[in-house]
């Protein structure tokens, strides 16, 4: 079992803690450097109807960057263009679980153009060359520490981090010829793609967030397209639906979609910036939510599951 | 790494998925004698007030079984039976976190007779006899199963089930003199205790539930005294809070706690059932949870950490 121990463990705090850095202050203190940019053109921004104290509801999401689920991430660009989604809802809230949107009424025609894609998207095959295939350095050349990037072992497998995205790892063989799959995982606040049964793989009109305990059962089931950045509480403190699977039993529990559309289409939109995973920063931060030595804190975990680790991400300084 | 393999691992599923039992579906299939009634005077019956549209808002939470936590669970019984917690409120409602209740006034006298516990109390030690300590043998002699209790190794150290809980274990030492200290764990819908900067243990006045990923960091640093067993859509979709950490920002947005009771002592509560964490259907349902072969999945996960394994609890048949 490795897991990330980039700097020493220690075992037992001071009955005085001493002044460590919570994770949140490793973040606040990284160097502009650190942080990489979102292009508002990879930004999905949902405007949901106001709430009952006319408050708006904007929901921001990052989509997942070449090479992860681009079929559908093309389609989800198609139907933002088409202005598909405006006039949808949101049809069903499981506790602890998912929330999902799309078209309630199952009629609304989808826009030409949109791909069909294969069960085989659902994860990616890395190798060390090729031109069909992602180059997946076994250790970044980036990370300034010499620390593998493996995070640690679990009932899932693999996890690691990648430019800026959490993912799992699946592999096959031993030696020169082992495969190595890559798949984005289901932790809180990641997006996906709704399906029926196989082969169906969804189109992208279907939406859903992850609300609860990462549900990494669904990882290499279900096509994953993204993550929210902000406004995830207007999706996870919406009212739980009573029927089967959280759907509301009502038109009138839907929440009403205004309208989604690309970042870079949206007046006034901050601009987002997500801090590298390749930086020493991101390292530190990792470590200190593996090992918590802030004062709070008497008995450091000595580890972290992936979703623990959540990839920090901030509106841009002005 | 050890993982719960109880059945053959399909690795494939077949085009057209063969009709096996979803999770839910071996539990419904459950026979009666694999149900434990969980005693009305471990139950604490918190009824928080009506939403917005005049409906009730009851959560059902069960409190931690001896050797875990007793001496913030007896506090938290004095508390109930002093109706202590009435006129208390929400005050904190963290995203991805928990969500707390207490005195918003910090003025509110404490009963007599509270204890106050030590850190030691965290979690126990377990070993094969002796009058302090719990019988915890590796291998329940109770499974009718040859395996081991264990789900899985990750990050957080080893994992497992016993009397219908999630349970967490760290081992220091090697051979006869190892030495196996078991703590709960962090799950969603779990309920611990509020406290200071340590040497503060808290009291139980103060109580959260966790309402998001489960953040296992938590574990040894702060007591868990209990689960929530129904109701737990009342906490988790509430507004969540804009101060820091989340707390409430005024009065108003505090949701008042009308009263807390024993379970004993509520008129016409349902009696709950989990299922034994002893039982073939458990074993049956935890292979399940790892191993999805209901007809949605097409790559069954070969694994789960143990916040994906819920131990089942139901109302009792009439």
């Amino acid at each position: 079992m490795k897991r990330l121990f980039l700097f020493p463990l220690m075992l037992a705090a001071a009955p005085v803690a001493p002044a460590v850095p919570s994770p949140g202050e490793i973040v606040a203190a990284a160097p502009a450097g650190d942080w990489v940019a979102i292009a508002p053109s990879d930004l999905l921004v949902m405007d949901m109807a106001p709430d009952a104290k006319g408050r708006p509801r904007r929901v921001v999401i990052q989509l997942m960057p070449p090479l992860f689920s681009q079929g559908w991430v093309g389609n989800i660009r198609k139907l933002a263009a088409a202005h598909w989604y405006d006039g949808t809802s949101i049809n069903r809230v499981q506790d602890n679980y998912v929330v999902q949107w799309g078209d309630a009424t199952e009629r609304k025609a989808l826009p030409g153009g949109l791909v069909t894609v294969g069960e085989s998207d659902y994860e990616l095959l890395a190798s060390e060359g090729g031109n069909r295939h992602v180059y997946f350095p076994e250790h970044s050349p980036h990370l300034p520490l010499t620390v593998p990037m493996l995070v640690s072992i679990d009932g899932y497998g693999l996890s690691e981090f990648h430019g800026g995205w959490q993912l799992g790892e699946r592999r096959e063989g031993k030696g020169r010829s082992q495969k190595r799959w890559i798949s984005p995982v289901h932790c809180y606040g990641m997006v996906g793609v709704g399906r029926n049964f196989s082969p169906d793989t969804g189109s992208g009109a279907e939406l859903y967030a992850v609300i609860g305990h990462a549900p990494r059962h669904l990882d290499r089931n279900i096509a994953l397209v993204g993550r929210v950045i902000e406004g995830i509480e207007h999706l996870s403190s919406l009212p739980r639906g009573t029927e089967a699977l959280g759907f509301y039993k009502t038109a009138e529990e839907r929440v009403p979609i205004l309208s989604v559309r690309m970042g870079n289409e949206v007046k006034g939109l901050p601009a987002y910036q997500y801090l590298s995973t390749e930086s020493e920063s991101f390292a530190r931060f990792a470590d200190a939510r593996a090992n918590r030595r802030d004062p709070f804190f008497i008995r450091p975990a000595g580890g972290a599951d992936i979703c623990n680790i959540p990839v920090p991400v901030r509106r841009a300084p002005v």
